[in-house]
Protein backbone atom coordinates (compact mmCIF):
# COMPACT_ATOMS: atom_id res chain seq x y z
CA UNK A 1 0.00 0.00 0.00
CA UNK A 2 2.92 2.38 0.24
CA UNK A 3 2.34 3.69 -3.22
CA UNK A 4 -1.10 5.35 -2.13
CA UNK A 5 -1.31 7.72 0.58
CA UNK A 6 0.10 10.45 0.25
CA UNK A 7 -0.93 12.60 2.60
CA UNK A 8 -0.10 10.42 5.23
CA UNK A 9 3.11 10.05 4.47
CA UNK A 10 6.16 11.12 6.49
CA UNK A 11 9.53 12.09 5.06
CA UNK A 12 12.80 11.08 6.76
CA UNK A 13 15.06 14.33 7.09
CA UNK A 14 18.18 13.12 9.08
CA UNK A 15 19.50 10.24 11.04
CA UNK A 16 21.49 9.84 13.94
CA UNK A 17 22.41 5.98 15.03
CA UNK A 18 22.06 6.31 19.26
CA UNK A 19 23.11 2.51 19.88
CA UNK A 20 24.11 0.07 17.99
CA UNK A 21 25.20 -3.35 19.86
CA UNK A 22 25.51 -7.11 18.36
CA UNK A 23 21.62 -7.34 18.13
CA UNK A 24 19.89 -3.81 18.20
CA UNK A 25 20.75 -0.92 16.17
CA UNK A 26 18.90 2.11 17.55
CA UNK A 27 17.74 5.17 15.67
CA UNK A 28 16.47 8.02 16.18
CA UNK A 29 15.15 10.18 13.13
CA UNK A 30 13.56 13.77 12.51
CA UNK A 31 11.10 13.63 10.08
CA UNK A 32 8.43 15.66 8.65
CA UNK A 33 5.12 15.35 9.42
CA UNK A 34 2.61 15.77 5.89
CA UNK A 35 1.58 19.20 7.58
CA UNK A 36 5.25 20.17 7.36
CA UNK A 37 5.48 19.83 11.37
CA UNK A 38 9.07 18.15 12.47
CA UNK A 39 9.13 15.08 14.81
CA UNK A 40 11.19 12.83 16.12
CA UNK A 41 11.04 8.88 15.46
CA UNK A 42 12.95 6.62 17.47
CA UNK A 43 13.48 2.94 15.66
CA UNK A 44 14.75 -0.53 16.09
CA UNK A 45 16.80 -1.42 12.66
CA UNK A 46 16.03 -4.92 11.98
CA UNK A 47 17.26 -6.72 8.73
CA UNK A 48 14.08 -8.88 8.43
CA UNK A 49 13.67 -12.15 9.15
CA UNK A 50 11.60 -15.74 8.33
CA UNK A 51 9.58 -18.30 10.31
CA UNK A 52 8.09 -21.71 9.26
CA UNK A 53 5.40 -23.32 10.31
CA UNK A 54 6.72 -26.92 10.18
CA UNK A 55 3.98 -29.72 9.41
CA UNK A 56 4.04 -33.33 9.66
CA UNK A 57 2.49 -35.98 7.23
CA UNK A 58 0.31 -36.91 10.65
CA UNK A 59 -1.56 -33.45 11.05
CA UNK A 60 1.69 -32.14 13.74
CA UNK A 61 3.41 -29.11 14.22
CA UNK A 62 7.03 -28.80 15.21
CA UNK A 63 7.66 -26.21 17.72
CA UNK A 64 10.52 -24.94 19.42
CA UNK A 65 10.72 -24.40 23.29
CA UNK A 66 13.17 -21.96 24.84
CA UNK A 67 13.13 -19.10 27.34
CA UNK A 68 12.93 -15.61 25.93
CA UNK A 69 14.71 -13.63 28.46
CA UNK A 70 12.84 -9.87 27.33
CA UNK A 71 9.60 -11.52 28.14
CA UNK A 72 10.80 -13.88 31.32
CA UNK A 73 9.11 -16.75 30.15
CA UNK A 74 9.74 -19.86 28.45
CA UNK A 75 7.61 -20.21 24.92
CA UNK A 76 6.71 -22.47 22.28
CA UNK A 77 7.47 -21.09 18.67
CA UNK A 78 7.60 -21.75 15.11
CA UNK A 79 11.52 -21.99 14.10
CA UNK A 80 12.50 -18.44 12.76
CA UNK A 81 15.62 -16.31 12.63
CA UNK A 82 17.00 -13.45 10.95
CA UNK A 83 18.69 -12.62 7.94
CA UNK A 84 22.33 -12.27 8.26
CA UNK A 85 22.45 -9.45 6.16
CA UNK A 86 19.49 -7.52 3.96
CA UNK A 87 20.51 -8.82 0.73
CA UNK A 88 20.17 -12.54 1.69
CA UNK A 89 17.43 -14.31 -0.10
CA UNK A 90 14.91 -14.81 2.56
CA UNK A 91 14.05 -18.57 1.71
CA UNK A 92 17.67 -19.44 1.94
CA UNK A 93 17.27 -18.05 5.71
CA UNK A 94 13.73 -20.06 6.20
CA UNK A 95 15.77 -23.23 5.56
CA UNK A 96 19.30 -22.58 7.33
CA UNK A 97 17.14 -21.68 10.43
CA UNK A 98 14.55 -24.27 10.03
CA UNK A 99 17.73 -26.93 10.24
CA UNK A 100 19.86 -24.54 13.15
CA UNK A 101 16.68 -25.10 15.31
CA UNK A 102 15.02 -28.46 14.48
CA UNK A 103 17.99 -30.57 12.81
CA UNK A 104 15.42 -31.32 9.73
CA UNK A 105 16.23 -30.54 6.15
CA UNK A 106 13.42 -28.70 4.98
CA UNK A 107 12.23 -30.59 2.66
CA UNK A 108 9.21 -28.28 0.56
CA UNK A 109 8.73 -24.49 1.50
CA UNK A 110 5.77 -22.59 0.84
CA UNK A 111 5.44 -19.16 1.38
CA UNK A 112 2.54 -17.96 3.30
CA UNK A 113 3.24 -14.31 3.39
CA UNK A 114 4.58 -11.25 5.62
CA UNK A 115 4.26 -9.41 8.76
CA UNK A 116 5.06 -6.35 10.93
CA UNK A 117 6.14 -7.39 13.68
CA UNK A 118 5.35 -4.47 15.65
CA UNK A 119 5.28 -1.57 13.26
CA UNK A 120 5.27 1.69 15.52
CA UNK A 121 9.01 0.95 16.24
CA UNK A 122 10.39 -1.72 14.86
CA UNK A 123 11.55 -2.15 11.20
CA UNK A 124 11.09 -5.71 10.98
CA UNK A 125 9.52 -7.67 7.84
CA UNK A 126 8.82 -11.38 8.88
CA UNK A 127 8.07 -13.80 5.91
CA UNK A 128 6.23 -16.89 7.22
CA UNK A 129 6.60 -19.93 5.09
CA UNK A 130 5.36 -23.86 5.45
CA UNK A 131 7.70 -26.56 5.41
CA UNK A 132 5.95 -30.00 4.66
CA UNK A 133 7.38 -33.56 3.47
CA UNK A 134 10.47 -32.47 6.07
CA UNK A 135 12.87 -35.75 7.07
CA UNK A 136 14.19 -35.14 10.49
CA UNK A 137 17.59 -36.05 10.77
CA UNK A 138 20.14 -36.69 13.90
CA UNK A 139 19.39 -33.45 16.53
CA UNK A 140 21.96 -30.90 14.99
CA UNK A 141 20.44 -28.12 17.46
CA UNK A 142 23.01 -25.21 18.11
CA UNK A 143 24.03 -26.93 21.80
CA UNK A 144 24.37 -22.59 22.90
CA UNK A 145 20.52 -21.78 22.41
CA UNK A 146 18.73 -24.80 24.94
CA UNK A 147 16.17 -25.53 22.14
CA UNK A 148 13.77 -28.28 22.95
CA UNK A 149 11.58 -29.48 20.28
CA UNK A 150 8.21 -30.58 20.87
CA UNK A 151 5.11 -31.87 18.46
CA UNK A 152 1.90 -30.92 19.09
CA UNK A 153 -1.09 -32.09 16.77
CA UNK A 154 -2.74 -28.79 14.91
CA UNK A 155 -5.91 -28.97 16.73
CA UNK A 156 -4.28 -29.11 20.05
CA UNK A 157 -1.67 -26.27 19.31
CA UNK A 158 -4.99 -24.19 17.92
CA UNK A 159 -6.28 -25.00 22.22
CA UNK A 160 -3.12 -23.72 23.24
CA UNK A 161 -3.35 -20.29 21.27
CA UNK A 162 -6.79 -19.84 22.72
CA UNK A 163 -6.07 -20.79 26.19
CA UNK A 164 -2.83 -18.47 26.54
CA UNK A 165 -0.13 -21.20 26.16
CA UNK A 166 1.18 -20.05 22.96
CA UNK A 167 1.91 -16.12 22.62
CA UNK A 168 4.34 -15.66 20.09
CA UNK A 169 3.17 -13.74 17.86
CA UNK A 170 4.51 -14.99 14.64
CA UNK A 171 3.71 -18.43 15.96
CA UNK A 172 -0.08 -17.56 16.20
CA UNK A 173 -0.41 -15.71 13.11
CA UNK A 174 1.46 -18.67 11.42
CA UNK A 175 -0.67 -21.50 12.59
CA UNK A 176 -4.11 -19.36 12.09
CA UNK A 177 -3.33 -19.13 8.81
CA UNK A 178 -2.86 -22.35 8.28
CA UNK A 179 -5.94 -23.21 9.39
CA UNK A 180 -7.72 -20.61 8.14
CA UNK A 181 -6.03 -20.04 4.53
CA UNK A 182 -4.06 -23.61 4.17
CA UNK A 183 -0.76 -24.34 2.95
CA UNK A 184 -1.85 -21.70 0.45
CA UNK A 185 -1.53 -17.56 0.05
CA UNK A 186 -1.95 -14.78 -2.58
CA UNK A 187 1.78 -13.43 -2.32
CA UNK A 188 4.32 -13.80 -4.05
CA UNK A 189 7.58 -15.01 -2.30
CA UNK A 190 10.17 -12.64 -1.32
CA UNK A 191 12.99 -12.26 -4.18
CA UNK A 192 15.82 -10.97 -1.49
CA UNK A 193 15.22 -9.93 2.07
CA UNK A 194 16.33 -5.76 0.71
CA UNK A 195 14.16 -3.61 2.90
CA UNK A 196 12.91 -0.23 1.86
CA UNK A 197 14.66 2.07 4.37
CA UNK A 198 12.63 4.75 5.45
CA UNK A 199 15.01 6.80 5.90
CA UNK A 200 15.40 7.12 1.95
CA UNK A 201 12.50 8.08 1.28
CA UNK B 1 4.46 -21.72 31.15
CA UNK B 2 7.44 -20.08 33.41
CA UNK B 3 6.96 -21.91 36.21
CA UNK B 4 8.19 -24.87 34.15
CA UNK B 5 11.19 -25.31 32.41
CA UNK B 6 13.83 -24.56 34.73
CA UNK B 7 16.80 -26.01 32.95
CA UNK B 8 15.98 -23.32 30.17
CA UNK B 9 15.97 -20.44 32.31
CA UNK B 10 18.39 -17.50 32.32
CA UNK B 11 18.96 -15.76 35.38
CA UNK B 12 19.82 -11.97 35.40
CA UNK B 13 22.92 -10.57 36.82
CA UNK B 14 23.61 -7.13 35.91
CA UNK B 15 21.76 -4.64 34.24
CA UNK B 16 22.68 -1.34 31.80
CA UNK B 17 20.56 1.11 30.36
CA UNK B 18 22.60 2.38 27.30
CA UNK B 19 19.32 4.22 25.80
CA UNK B 20 16.54 6.15 26.87
CA UNK B 21 14.07 7.79 24.75
CA UNK B 22 11.34 9.27 24.63
CA UNK B 23 9.39 6.10 23.42
CA UNK B 24 12.71 3.39 23.76
CA UNK B 25 13.95 2.48 26.42
CA UNK B 26 17.23 -0.44 25.50
CA UNK B 27 18.88 -2.20 27.63
CA UNK B 28 22.05 -4.81 27.99
CA UNK B 29 21.64 -7.48 30.69
CA UNK B 30 24.53 -9.77 31.33
CA UNK B 31 22.74 -13.54 31.96
CA UNK B 32 23.70 -16.96 33.43
CA UNK B 33 22.51 -19.69 30.79
CA UNK B 34 21.33 -22.54 32.36
CA UNK B 35 24.94 -24.07 31.80
CA UNK B 36 26.60 -21.46 34.12
CA UNK B 37 27.90 -19.58 31.29
CA UNK B 38 27.62 -16.08 30.88
CA UNK B 39 25.83 -13.99 27.94
CA UNK B 40 24.41 -10.75 27.18
CA UNK B 41 20.90 -10.14 25.98
CA UNK B 42 20.31 -6.63 24.15
CA UNK B 43 16.53 -5.85 24.82
CA UNK B 44 13.45 -3.41 24.37
CA UNK B 45 11.71 -2.45 27.88
CA UNK B 46 7.94 -1.75 26.83
CA UNK B 47 5.28 -1.09 29.54
CA UNK B 48 2.57 -3.31 27.73
CA UNK B 49 -0.27 -2.44 25.33
CA UNK B 50 -3.64 -3.14 24.60
CA UNK B 51 -5.26 -3.81 20.82
CA UNK B 52 -9.30 -3.72 20.20
CA UNK B 53 -11.34 -5.95 17.31
CA UNK B 54 -13.69 -3.29 16.55
CA UNK B 55 -16.56 -5.39 15.52
CA UNK B 56 -19.48 -3.64 14.24
CA UNK B 57 -22.84 -5.06 14.49
CA UNK B 58 -23.07 -5.55 10.35
CA UNK B 59 -20.48 -7.75 10.38
CA UNK B 60 -17.54 -5.08 9.75
CA UNK B 61 -14.46 -4.18 11.30
CA UNK B 62 -13.16 -0.88 11.72
CA UNK B 63 -9.28 -0.48 10.74
CA UNK B 64 -7.01 2.53 11.14
CA UNK B 65 -4.92 3.72 8.66
CA UNK B 66 -1.76 5.37 9.42
CA UNK B 67 1.94 5.76 8.04
CA UNK B 68 4.34 3.80 9.84
CA UNK B 69 8.05 5.32 9.60
CA UNK B 70 10.07 2.51 10.88
CA UNK B 71 8.73 -0.16 8.43
CA UNK B 72 8.03 2.48 5.64
CA UNK B 73 5.02 1.69 4.59
CA UNK B 74 1.01 2.83 4.88
CA UNK B 75 -0.76 0.26 7.45
CA UNK B 76 -4.40 -1.42 8.23
CA UNK B 77 -4.14 -1.77 11.93
CA UNK B 78 -6.86 -2.21 14.73
CA UNK B 79 -6.99 0.59 17.21
CA UNK B 80 -3.97 -0.10 20.11
CA UNK B 81 -1.71 1.59 22.35
CA UNK B 82 0.52 1.28 24.87
CA UNK B 83 0.08 1.30 28.65
CA UNK B 84 0.69 4.85 30.06
CA UNK B 85 2.69 3.14 33.01
CA UNK B 86 3.16 -0.80 33.90
CA UNK B 87 0.41 -0.71 36.43
CA UNK B 88 -2.21 0.98 34.76
CA UNK B 89 -5.22 -1.64 34.45
CA UNK B 90 -5.17 -2.99 30.76
CA UNK B 91 -8.87 -2.50 30.05
CA UNK B 92 -8.67 1.31 31.04
CA UNK B 93 -5.81 1.05 28.21
CA UNK B 94 -8.22 -0.44 25.92
CA UNK B 95 -11.23 1.98 26.18
CA UNK B 96 -8.87 5.47 26.22
CA UNK B 97 -7.34 4.03 23.06
CA UNK B 98 -9.90 3.12 21.34
CA UNK B 99 -11.94 6.29 21.48
CA UNK B 100 -8.80 8.48 21.22
CA UNK B 101 -7.85 6.65 17.66
CA UNK B 102 -11.64 5.77 16.41
CA UNK B 103 -13.92 8.49 18.11
CA UNK B 104 -15.87 5.68 19.54
CA UNK B 105 -16.63 4.97 23.28
CA UNK B 106 -15.94 1.48 23.40
CA UNK B 107 -19.03 -0.61 24.19
CA UNK B 108 -19.03 -3.88 25.29
CA UNK B 109 -15.01 -5.22 25.35
CA UNK B 110 -14.08 -9.07 25.17
CA UNK B 111 -10.80 -10.05 26.53
CA UNK B 112 -9.48 -12.48 24.28
CA UNK B 113 -6.23 -13.14 24.97
CA UNK B 114 -2.69 -11.87 25.07
CA UNK B 115 0.51 -11.85 22.68
CA UNK B 116 4.49 -11.37 22.56
CA UNK B 117 5.14 -9.04 19.80
CA UNK B 118 8.86 -10.23 18.92
CA UNK B 119 10.25 -12.17 22.37
CA UNK B 120 13.58 -12.34 21.28
CA UNK B 121 14.07 -8.73 21.81
CA UNK B 122 10.91 -6.98 22.74
CA UNK B 123 9.53 -7.61 26.31
CA UNK B 124 5.83 -5.98 25.32
CA UNK B 125 2.46 -8.03 26.17
CA UNK B 126 -0.10 -6.96 23.68
CA UNK B 127 -3.52 -7.74 24.92
CA UNK B 128 -6.14 -8.35 22.82
CA UNK B 129 -9.86 -7.54 22.88
CA UNK B 130 -13.17 -7.48 20.67
CA UNK B 131 -15.42 -4.33 21.11
CA UNK B 132 -18.56 -4.63 19.93
CA UNK B 133 -21.95 -2.13 20.60
CA UNK B 134 -19.69 0.69 20.10
CA UNK B 135 -21.33 3.79 19.04
CA UNK B 136 -19.36 6.11 17.03
CA UNK B 137 -19.51 9.99 18.23
CA UNK B 138 -18.22 12.83 16.57
CA UNK B 139 -14.50 12.27 15.02
CA UNK B 140 -12.16 13.48 18.40
CA UNK B 141 -9.26 11.50 16.58
CA UNK B 142 -6.17 13.19 17.79
CA UNK B 143 -4.64 15.13 15.06
CA UNK B 144 -1.23 15.18 15.36
CA UNK B 145 -1.45 11.07 14.32
CA UNK B 146 -3.07 11.24 10.61
CA UNK B 147 -5.25 8.93 11.23
CA UNK B 148 -7.37 7.37 8.86
CA UNK B 149 -10.41 5.09 9.59
CA UNK B 150 -11.49 2.48 7.16
CA UNK B 151 -15.13 0.50 7.45
CA UNK B 152 -13.86 -3.15 6.23
CA UNK B 153 -16.23 -6.39 6.01
CA UNK B 154 -14.19 -9.18 8.28
CA UNK B 155 -14.58 -11.32 5.41
CA UNK B 156 -12.51 -8.98 3.17
CA UNK B 157 -9.94 -8.13 5.91
CA UNK B 158 -9.42 -11.82 5.80
CA UNK B 159 -8.61 -11.47 2.16
CA UNK B 160 -6.64 -8.68 2.84
CA UNK B 161 -4.39 -10.71 5.36
CA UNK B 162 -4.15 -13.22 2.75
CA UNK B 163 -3.16 -10.99 -0.45
CA UNK B 164 -0.82 -9.14 1.78
CA UNK B 165 -2.76 -5.54 2.36
CA UNK B 166 -3.08 -6.73 6.03
CA UNK B 167 0.61 -6.84 7.38
CA UNK B 168 0.40 -5.87 10.87
CA UNK B 169 0.78 -8.71 12.90
CA UNK B 170 -1.85 -8.01 16.40
CA UNK B 171 -4.45 -7.19 13.00
CA UNK B 172 -3.61 -10.35 11.76
CA UNK B 173 -3.58 -11.93 15.22
CA UNK B 174 -7.36 -10.31 16.29
CA UNK B 175 -8.82 -10.74 13.07
CA UNK B 176 -7.78 -14.71 12.10
CA UNK B 177 -8.54 -14.90 16.32
CA UNK B 178 -12.65 -13.74 16.13
CA UNK B 179 -12.43 -15.91 12.80
CA UNK B 180 -11.23 -18.81 14.11
CA UNK B 181 -12.70 -18.89 17.93
CA UNK B 182 -15.21 -16.14 17.95
CA UNK B 183 -15.55 -13.17 20.12
CA UNK B 184 -14.26 -15.86 22.82
CA UNK B 185 -11.41 -16.89 24.96
CA UNK B 186 -10.39 -19.62 27.55
CA UNK B 187 -8.05 -16.52 29.01
CA UNK B 188 -8.92 -14.20 32.03
CA UNK B 189 -8.54 -11.11 31.50
CA UNK B 190 -5.67 -9.07 33.12
CA UNK B 191 -5.70 -7.42 36.33
CA UNK B 192 -3.56 -4.38 35.46
CA UNK B 193 -0.36 -4.58 32.85
CA UNK B 194 1.97 -5.54 35.26
CA UNK B 195 5.22 -7.34 33.72
CA UNK B 196 7.24 -9.76 35.13
CA UNK B 197 11.36 -8.16 35.51
CA UNK B 198 13.15 -10.64 33.14
CA UNK B 199 15.76 -9.14 35.55
CA UNK B 200 14.54 -9.41 38.76
CA UNK B 201 14.08 -13.29 38.67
Amino acid sequence: MSQDFEHLRERGLTQERVFSGHILRIRVDTVALPNGEIANREIVEHPGAAAIVPLTDDGQVLLVRQYRYAVGEVTLEIPAGKLEHANEDVTETAKREFKEETGCHSGELIYLGRTHSSPAILGEVLHIYAARGFAQDEACTDPDEFLELVRVPLEEALAMIRRGAITDAKTIIGLLWVKQFGVASDQQPPVTGTLEDPGAS
